[in-house]
């Protein structure tokens, strides 16, 4: 047998699973488990007659780009839709400041790969979305994180903490936020905050990666299109990377995500894109250009948010009904998930197995946690199940969680004092 | 203004662009040139009205994976698929040894992350694919240039160039081979050396990276399927990597190929995949998967074989016509391409300034040799173009060479003897 650890590079001996993508694994496997674990859009909201029929039109073969090798920085076309787009939501973005990427994945991939060295200082929040964690720690970077309070990261930790490793001799490159409706808190940053968090990074002399997926998610009860303006639309010297996608509102299948930067990185990431996967599929890429040009995409983000924001309702009232008096949560304003805090001591993770059994699952809040805390907290989705689902979803783990504070108070007594509060539990 | 070269890793500083790549851009801008520039399926090929039809069934809505997110592995239905469509080619590959990659670019690149330290030496042919020699640079490998004979790599120099760097302290980690119709050869290693190969692999302990994307396109007036089993065939003890691809046989805008390694490489190459894209399109890998259980690809695959065997005698005759006094090239058995020396001295590179005012383009081959040679090689894919505008290219390839060496003579007269033979011209 050949020992292949003797063959693995240092990055490849340290890469991270996405505790989510484990999570999805496991509910695939369990088809009778009801999952608030994968942040999942509801396929009953993809327009798939309208997909149908981009798709038949596009395959009659009187175009044969449609199914050929493309540009690496994406379809032309489609590129001056996401240009449409981003004026929208107040940024001027010149085309050569835009790529086509294959999911927003591999935007935070590209950004590992072309900005970070091993060691490198990734400032996020407390806690911040696993797949960036992933692919910045994959690109072997020190992540740092800063707590975050209900109207985005701490300010004044982010300075203290940025001023602790510079004095340490890091190197401090990007601060990475996800303004709207942050995976996994479902938190905005404030208006106010953003322009901050600007003048901050401009001081800090650090570039901002904003992954912006939820944006166009935000509940009408709660939220208005103003309170998700990206920190890229006040960026005058091109400070900010800004990712977002088509994966939460067309669909996640369709890998097709774009992002913008200053022209001279987007050069950079398209060479990086090159000769990761020469290029996003064609088909995916004419179909969302299609379902953009078509006002298909204009005319579903309503209905989305009208969608998301009645399972929201449901879930949250299930949970004031079921677990009111034990946990707590930020109520969503939009996006897809929510934010569970159990009393402290409670494991999420080690609560898992009992979840399990009950079939019903989550993802745990640790691995959001890149300092390792945030084990009594976990996330729950309500974008995928239906709102009786939910209902009975909410109601299984209710039972989950009273069992296990009994279970924890039965082995208490009989325990030292205090050991159940240590994080490895 | 900010300076983002401050910013940038030391890979991000040192990326590769793809020559191939940037020809194709210059493609893409000069509608009237004739391009036997990227190495592209004929799109007249593809199987539009199947794909149509598959594509109206899948969206129908009733199987909501179709547009979601999907396992990082690929879909498992797929993967079975490629598993039978291995033993064919004569290669027993458990289920967990295989993993679907977004291109066989993917592919490459995820070799580099999982398995290349900055300076561990990959061994390559001379010449060799850029894609790969891009990927693997963009990993910081050294790569090593081997001298490539008829019937595939000299082991002698092989042997020997590994001794070297492994006295020299350097760690050699991987040997990458394309056996089948190489890019840009059109070579086939011979069957003996496949197995000499293997054998010297174990016995230097080096991984082979076979890289076999044209393996079904062989020219039955020149070549059989047994001439393309893949070194992988032999592979008792999993000392070789394999990658292939639908991109040449489907189409290469459905971004669907398959690696297949031992398990625990394919783990890490899942968790690499993972923080890269999430996972491959699923609208592709359905699309691939009807169209190689509705047998169409089967189907295909020989109509593929006639059709890019005409197009290469076309073409090579049209050379021996046009230039066969002044050029020779290997007869191509498969694939795409024909690759082309011209008198010593002729710098391609140089040459295309004037093929382009001609509107005929090529790749140059120096691109293709990590070791600086190769300056009077091009490479010409036939697979695109009509068989009249092959022809007609190749006609205006022959007044561009012929001008060529009549400008060289005329300046080598007022010139010093022997700079005509410097790479840098």
């Amino acid at each position: 047998m050949i020992d292949y650890d003797r063959f693995l590079s240092r990055a490849g001996e340290a890469l991270l699973q996405s505790a989510i993508r484990q999570m999805g694994v496991m509910a695939a496997q369990l088809p009778d488990v009801i999952s608030f674990a994968p942040g999942y859009p509801a396929p009953e909201t993809f327009a798939w007659d309208e997909y149908r029929e981009i798709a038949g039109e596009l395959l009659r073969g009187r175009d044969g780009r449609v199914l050929q090798y493309g540009p690496t920085r994406g379809y032309p076309q489609l590129l001056e839709v996401f240009q449409q787009r981003l004026r929208a939501r107040g940024i001027v973005a010149a085309i050569d400041e835009l790529m086509v990427t294959t999911g927003s994945q591999q935007g935070l991939h590209l950004v590992g790969r072309v900005l970070i060295d091993p060691g490198d200082v990734v400032l996020v929040e407390l806690p911040s979305y696993t797949g960036a964690i992933a692919a910045f720690k994959n690109a072997q970077a020190t992540l740092v994180g800063v707590k975050q309070e209900v109207d985005g990261i701490d300010l004044a930790e982010l300075d203290e903490v940025h001023r602790q490793h510079v004095r340490a001799g890091r190197r401090v490159k990007l601060l990475y936020l996800v303004p709207n409706f942050q995976n996994p808190t479902g938190l905005l940053i404030g208006l106010d905050k953003r322009r901050r968090l600007l003048e901050w990074a401009q001081r800090a002399d650090v570039l901002i990666v904003e992954d912006d997926p939820y944006c166009d998610l935000y509940f009408e009860d709660a939220a208005h299109a103003a309170d998700t303006r990206p920190i890229k639309a006040d960026d005058d010297e091109g400070r900010v990377i800004y990712l977002s996608s088509l994966s939460k509102t067309l669909a996640p299948g369709f890998r097709v995500a774009w992002m913008q930067a200053p022209a001279s990185l987007i050069t950079k990431f398209d060479t990086a894109k090159q000769s990761t996967d020469l290029c996003t599929s064609g088909l995916d890429q004419r179909i969302a250009y299609e379902a953009c040009r078509r006002g298909l995409l204009d005319r579903q983000v309503p209905i989305l948010r009208r969608y998301y924001q009645r399972k929201r309702t449901v879930m949250a009232s299930a949970l004031s009904r079921e677990l009111g008096d034990l946990a707590n949560w930020p109520h969503p304003r939009g996006g897809f998930f929510l934010w569970v805090a159990l009393p402290t001591g409670v494991d999420t993770q080690g609560m898992l197995a009992r979840a399990m059994e009950r079939q019903v699952i989550y993802v745990a809040g640790r691995p959001f946690f890149v300092d390792g805390s945030g084990s009594h907290l976990m996330r729950l989705s309500f974008s995928l199940p239906s709102a009786e689902r939910i209902e009975e979803g909410v109601r299984r783990l209710a039972d989950v969680v009273r069992a296990e504070l009994e279970a924890r108070t039965a082995s208490e007594g009989n325990d030292d004092v205090g050991h159940g509060s240590t994080p490895g539990r």
